[in-house]
């Protein structure tokens, strides 16, 4: 297709566009930092987005109707700052453009999630923001479903650069948005066919078109430089009932001769003779950071009829029937119904009343199902892992033609339900969990990353957690994972040693609202641990003494998690019976027992008795809970397939070894 | 296309099948565990294979010219077993057949990396094996274009279910083996059309033959029990310039009439019962784990085929220039060049030489570009990000025309590298080395876990290693990214304070041949620290006393990593300023640390000396260093976009705060 940067169009988009271009690279090159290639080459499509499509009010950000928009080639973060401030968003203001890049200020490096600011979700990693927005537009389906076409009805757009189409997760999500027929997602592809290090052909040999055709997507292909022409086929695109990709040709680093379809647009340093050849090339008259007011006036139509809509739309709110307009008012609040730290209390009971031993995945799955019903909610997933999680299929299908379905066939792509999540989370109105194995949280880790520097809730259950699940071997039994998943900030993880703890898990987990929770559960089964469960949720301190040491003052802390507790209750049988008093402390938390105070932390785990640690996993971390003269009993390495009682021996994970350690040490 | 799975074929492959067939079933109920859908599905596919293309003598499983072959779908692993047994592959002889997923066996729950059991690679983690199957056919080619078609001339053979195929690395690999015309790669496709969930329909609508002819493959349908037309096939596959898929349509669990064709076959359990109707059902006669001559002896053609041919390329090998002899040798052995540490000897004299402040990932660089010169196999590749990394194209691309480049453009597409590197790896005769930004080694972080699982070598430098990155924000801002690495075991983990220790790092990579090393590199300039560098690995001790302490007995010892080392110097100038004697330790390396003994490790880190760690991420796994005592001055949760300075004022990872927090302990 020909690029025909210069054809005719409405003069008021092409400054409009120029308005962002400039804004732009006036702004990189006051920060001496940033990347220009995207937005002097999206500006035309922006443009034609916000001016002639999206529909938003930007004096009320978070209007649930709105239409999202996710800028997932997040390094060109200047192309949404820019649109953003002419659109009129007040979080945006010229001192905002000023500062991008500037330490606290809005205009981060890379958009961080700020709704107020029109951020829908934090963008950079390549891929994150596509497969977000695919989650939104599942989660759009869903309360459509549910509170319909008056009060949820809106599309979802993603930015996309060539990056995020090479990435992995694109390719999972495009599979899935295809299958779902998510008619309401349109991709808007900067295809300027260059990338960091150069032509993307050098990399790159597949048709997209036909890639995506053959996904179920709708395609067109248009000048990118020509915002009528993006326009039309944004309006096609509504029109079909498939979700819609638009190639929009342009040229990276449009503007700017020296590096207008070069490699060096893409972050390449630009400076003020670049910006003085762009407006004498461009012919723009107007000094750094000034925007006449013309252009903030034609900038200014698309909000004000947004602003119209969504009168209309408060107006039909109103009019709903109370008891519906109380759940929409509670879900999109992120409030769970009322009843459900019931149904946690009398799962609770029930295990201690049944005191059978379950799988830590067997229980989750039970509190999901009893969950489920009273949080309608609740969406789950398991990626072609079902079975294997005891889902058991509780909840219909999400599909193409029924989107009342809460259960998403994922298919095999981890990837994609993590980003997903994190797109339905921040879209609003849902709780969103999902089930895989702890193995296969390496392929969506930075999905949990994500929702950790987000602060955003998201209920990942991670099963068969260690070399309990015995012979399927080492490749399935993930040793590293519980360090590695307790590095991140701002996320729980959260290793139950029974089913009452598993309970209390699940409701921390829906309690946690400041960033994700991450349960880990065993495939073994776990006898019940804690008799006497009480309506306390004891998991919520982190850790604590579930048996303290009897005939006389303690001398031995021994500290477990999940399945190694019953082996720590194991070993203070054999020292109580040598005249040991030892206590055994369950700690199912780390990040929870650290945000208790001193006293308590001191009382669970007192210096001045001798503490060993038993997790089947890596010591790491493990240090700052035994101290210099502790004892550690874990994984040195990886597993191995065999039975699982085996593996526990052979690995020198047993009553016996914790009770040794200890005496040693006395 | 029909499924004709009664057609008309040489009896001897279909019994030689239902040998693997009754092998895997017997092994699976003697082992009360495994998969059975893939080896039953399978087997026609599989016999196919052995018998009638793959190139290999069983008696000599590490002859560098066979045929590779990749059982990706590492679930059905009775498939491998069966067919490396009926093959003839002493290693897995009947009573490893028969102590399937027993602990110590060499047939795992998942198959293990394994070369002279005839295990090319570990396999189970979906996706992982088709991935490192093309990075085995790029070695190939490489290698090719070295050592000339007498010496290296193979196929690289991959089976894969439909979970490979939806994983997003799929999609990386496939494209890139398109696009790199890689033609003597070949995928069998089980195609049955079920996974664990259910019918693939629920989660695929794609078509594959237009997925994988889009991306420049040759496609081919065949009956997947139909073992002559599936031999046909990969005789046409040969044929076409392109790389190969054919798709083998097949029914899951194939014979044992409760589960053919069903979810249950995928993992579920099967009984006696079910083995007997499979004998009923497929006319077999025979005991359990028995197999008449007659098969074994029709299964011992192709070794002997193989045998023969590796008797010719002996010949060839013989018959070599002695110096391209010696040279293969070399390479085939996994050994460095002569001079190869001359090179980081001379790289460690100039950087102290020239004593200017560098980048970590410019020293990197240029390690790499000396390195390059005297290790003709060291192939890089850095995904989208050849100029941030410092690649500079030292290194011609190897692409479709070149196969001499060294250079891969990976595209944007992290995870494609780290396993095709494993491929390269394992392989054979290739010095692997692939380089990204920090936070993106989240996406490929399973490849270094399959590495470290495999005990393979593989040099992974990740740069932009914390908030010195500046003003790109917390997306790309790595700061749980070094705890969670340190906790692999086997592989090593090393953040270098300066040039030089970044030059040690390398000849420890280099060296390392029991696990993969993440170097990690800092984008910020670093002062040479080291002035006097000497010719002594300091870096290899895992931590070592940088400055001593002066004026007096040590009370303080300052820990630093990376960039933070210069912190800690500076903070010792504080400290010593007011008369506190006061040492630096410079700890580049956790896993070589621990690797000394027990004198070592307590002169470096006396107990007795207020410890005081500092490095720009979390604290997790620092207090086994600093005890319970002392201070550990980091980062507590995400960075933020900023000038770099103003980052680490912000944050509070000053020379001030690590002097006070030494002084409020003495």
């Amino acid at each position: 297709m020909k690029v025909q940067s210069e054809t005719a169009q409405a003069p008021d988009l092409r400054a409009m566009a120029h308005a962002m271009r400039f804004l732009s690279m006036d702004a990189i090159v006051r920060a001496e930092d940033g990347h220009p290639g995207t937005p002097l080459g999206g500006a035309d499509i922006a443009t034609a987005l916000f001016s002639q499509a999206l529909k938003y009010d930007p004096k009320v950000p978070d209007w649930p109707d709105r239409d999202r928009f996710v800028h997932s080639a997040g390094h060109g973060s200047m192309l949404l700052y820019s649109a953003l401030h002419l659109a009129g968003y007040d979080k945006i203001d010229m001192a905002q453009i000023k500062a991008f890049r500037v330490l606290g200020s809005h205009t981060a490096g890379h958009p961080e999630f700020d709704i107020q600011a029109g951020i829908e979700t934090t963008t950079g990693p390549l891929g994150q923001g596509i497969a977000n927005a695919v989650g939104m537009a599942v989660a759009e389906r869903i309360l459509n479903h549910r509170f319909g076409d008056g009060i949820v009805d809106h599309y979802t757009y993603a930015y996309t650069g060539d990056g995020c189409l090479m990435e992995g997760i694109a390719a999972e999500v495009i599979a899935l948005a295809g299958h779902l027929k998510l008619g309401k997602l349109i991709w808007l592809w900067d295809d300027n066919q260059m990338t960091d290090d150069g032509p993307t052909d050098q990399a790159v040999s597949e048709n997209q078109q036909i890639r995506f055709e053959n996904n179920g997507w709708h395609v067109q292909s248009v000048d990118g430089h020509d915002a009528q022409a993006v326009a039309a086929a944004i309006a096609v695109a509504k029109g079909d009932p498939r979700p819609s990709m638009i190639a929009c040709r342009t040229l990276i680093g449009f503007g700017i001769p020296r590096i207008q379809n070069d490699r060096a647009a893409h972050g390449g340093k630009i400076t003020k003779q670049d910006t003085d050849a762009a407006r004498a090339n461009l012919e723009w008259p107007y000094a750094p950071f000034e925007i006449p007011q013309h252009i903030y006036d034609a900038w200014g139509v698309a909000g004000q009829s947004g602003a119209k809509a969504r009168a209309a739309w408060q107006a039909r709110v109103d009019a709903m029937d109370p008891q519906d307009r109380a759940e929409w008012d509670r879900v999109m609040a992120g409030k769970l119904p009322e009843g459900w730290q019931q149904t946690i209390r009398e799962a609770k009971q029930r295990f201690v009343a049944e005191n059978t031993p379950r799988p830590g995945i067997q229980a989750s799955g039970e509190m999901l199902s009893a969950l489920a019903e009273c949080i309608p909610e609740l969406i789950s997933g398991a990626p072609d892992l079902e079975a294997a999680t005891k889902h058991k299929r509780q909840l219909a299908p999400f599909t193409a033609s029924d989107r009342g379905g809460r259960y998403i066939h994922y298919g095999v792509r981890e990837h994609a339900m993590g980003a997903m999540m994190n797109g339905m989370t921040v879209h609003g109105g849902l709780v969103s969990m999902g089930t895989t194995f702890l193995v296969f949280s390496d392929y969506m880790r930075h999905t949990l990353r994500m929702a950790a520097l987000m602060r955003i809730p998201g209920l990942f259950v991670f099963s068969h957690d260690s070399i309990g699940i015995g012979k399927n071997g080492p490749t399935h039994q993930p040793v590293e994972y519980l360090a590695s998943l307790r590095a991140f900030p701002n996320m729980w993880t959260i290793r139950p040693a029974d089913a009452v703890e598993m309970a209390e898990a699940w409701e921390l987990g829906l309690h946690h609202r400041e960033g994700p929770t991450a349960i880990i559960a065993s495939r073994q089964p776990l006898d019940v641990l804690r008799g006497g469960a009480g309506s306390e949720n004891r998991t919520a301190r982190g850790a604590y003494v579930l048996a303290e040491a009897a005939d006389g003052a303690r001398r031995v802390t021994l500290i477990g998690t999940g399945s190694e507790v019953a082996v720590a209750l194991k070993a203070r049988e054999v020292l109580q019976a040598k005249g040991i008093p030892t206590a055994v402390v369950s700690m199912p938390c780390w990040e929870l027992f650290e945000a208790q105070d001193r006293a308590y932390r001191d009382a669970v785990l007192p210096a001045n008795t001798v503490r060993v640690a038993v997790e089947a996993a890596v010591r790491l971390g493990w240090d700052r809970y035994i101290g210099p003269e502790g004892a550690f009993i874990g994984m040195e390495g990886f597993g191995a397939s065999g039975d699982y009682p085996d593996l526990y021996r052979h690995f020198g994970i047993t009553p016996e070894a914790v009770a040794a350690a200890a005496e040693a040490r006395l």
